[in-house]
């Protein structure tokens, strides 16, 4: 879990003498934060724009397992998994506030890992991490984030507003995530029929990063600003491709059609996906957690989007009452349907 | 857990499924809430005021028991302790998001009944639930409520900025929380020893309904907003007076005199208190979770206190480097000390 060779025990230091010695690591740089950590609540300054708000919680054994997941990874990823929920309203991410619950296995040298990777993300997005709580847990490990963003008034970007003839376009690759998650699975697997087996994760930096380590989208709601694009509506892929659009043909009362040859998929993550034989347009459709934009523009706005930016158009959106399609290489049509994680169902069969 | 009949597999609806159910019936009512739950955020209007923000946490078998917790109260507590850190800085509460984790021995009705609990706090205390999260996990349930409120700048109130000679108040009585926890622990230990005795609760209403069901002091923030008051800091107690005095005085960089005679104890308390053989002021002292509000006015301020307001001074701040001294009814001097409930270490000993 940690390969800290010290373990100090959080019962030794009580709750308060916990949030003491992790408060001491951080500061608050964001001009809107007028308190950080310390009081009954953080005190943020007035704006003159609007302020979007999203939580986040990530249970132990349902959305990471720390056998392979480093705690300073998760931390980012905690952070980084709100940080995309503020940018898929076209909004700068500004404060988080981080509850935690703990068992008595965590030692407090795990905990500061665990924090090291907030605060590295939280530097690396400009956010202060300005409160939250502490406290124990009967199993395992539980995190709670509220990240807090601030967007122009009128340039906040829904899923309900797409139209008919808008294009779909996604930023980055999909379905990396999802076979990092698989390669990681596979050599838990193998670790634990044989702990004397060396992991072969050579040339898997890539999709594993992409597991590990997912970064918000921050420079695209950066770009929209600079380039006077607002998208007409807009979501984060957390679940994967298949289970966002519907969102957003649902919400936006509108059908789509999908080109699967257009749908982005990096060529580490195609080969692995050959390699576990899986379909990588279902790797990328269904597995979830790239945690890149999905979102629409007005056809017009199509010529600002050709150059270096890593957005793809993949798709357009049709009539009312018509259906979220994907179109095949070969030109079939078949009915889009969420395979997407499900918290409460089973995950996604990728083969 | 639920008395209801019906049992809905949450499974069966899936986790959009679930929310869909939930989201339902919620509404929102405040002006600064332009989009509640449905989105990837919440988004908040402009103000101008400042924004006050709070995380809390509970897990069951740390926070809570459902053995003699009904969901019911559970969901009202769960706003209502983040809306006392609202009101301890003096500021109004607007708006809550809500994300539980639990496990599939959890129906939709079991679920059903948290949300009443939680929609009738935000009712009664005029506050938006506009988002969350809703996921699994492995054992019991975990619930984080994230509140935000606003204050007028200038008029927000920090722990940390009280002066020598300042009167030291609370709100209300204290140690009826921790009584009523104690009746309950009684009964479900008798209950469990032998199911068919039935629970001797009566005439214990005040003191279980302090524990089962506590209010926010919106009404104390209303009132030094109506008379011009401004406390010179302000702390709710959660964790017993002792804890909460001692924040104050570490903060402000202070002593204290404590008043052991002054400290509001109510009739049923003390009685059940000596029942208990507990003494009455140490369970005030540190009993916690009675959410009443401490705090400390200037002393030309305290003619503005006299009348029908719920509020005590029970002693006074002393000079840097003077302890925080309880003095007791035979005028001795003992130095206070924090027994407060510890998320971290043990329960406190009140006998």
């Amino acid at each position: 879990m940690s390969d800290a060779t010290q373990r100090t025990e959080i019962s030794n230091l009580g709750e308060f003498g916990l949030i003491k010695r992790l408060s001491e690591k951080i500061t608050v740089t964001q001009p809107t934060t007028i308190k950080g950590i310390g009081d009954d609540a953080a005190v943020l300054a007035k704006r003159d724009k609007l302020t979007v708000v999203t939580t986040d919680m990530l249970v132990e054994g349902v959305h990471f397992d720390l056998m392979y997941v480093p705690l300073k990874h998760l931390g980012y990823k905690s952070i980084v998994v709100n940080l995309s929920d503020v940018c898929a309203m076209n909004a700068v991410p500004t404060q988080v506030t981080v509850a935690i619950a703990l068992s008595n296995r965590f030692s407090l040298e795990a905990v500061e890992e665990l924090y090291d990777g907030m605060r590295a993300a939280c530097k690396r997005y400009n956010v202060d991490l300005v409160g939250g709580d502490t406290t124990t847990s009967l199993k395992g490990l539980i995190i709670c984030v509220t990240a807090i963003g601030e967007v122009e008034d009128g340039k906040q970007v829904y899923r309900s507003t797409a139209n008919e003839g808008d294009l779909l376009c996604v930023t980055g690759d999909l379905g990396s995530a999802y076979l990092g998650l698989q390669m990681l699975e596979r050599e838990k697997k193998i670790f634990l029929e044989d702990p004397n087996i060396k992991p072969d994760l050579e040339n898997q930096q890539y999709i594993i990063g992409r597991q590990l380590k997912p970064e918000p989208r921050t420079d695209i709601v950066k770009w929209f600003a600079d380039n006077n694009v607002l998208p007409t509506s807009m979501i984060d892929i957390s679940d994967g491709l298949s289970s966002e659009t519907l969102h957003l043909c649902d919400q936006s009362n509108l059908g789509c059609d999908v080109l699967e040859e257009k749908i982005p998929i990096a060529d580490e993550a195609r080969q692995q996906a050959f390699k576990f034989n899986f379909d990588p347009t279902l790797c990328a459709l269904s597995g979830g957690e790239d945690y890149e934009l999905l979102f629409t523009i007005k056809p017009e706005d199509e010529e600002k989007f050709k150059g270096s930016l890593d957005v793809t158009i993949i798709g357009k959106m049709t009539a009312k009452g018509s259906e979220p399609t994907l179109i095949t290489r070969k030109g079939n049509r078949h009915k889009l349907i969420a395979q997407g994680w499900n918290a409460f169902g089973n995950e996604p069969t990728a083969s």
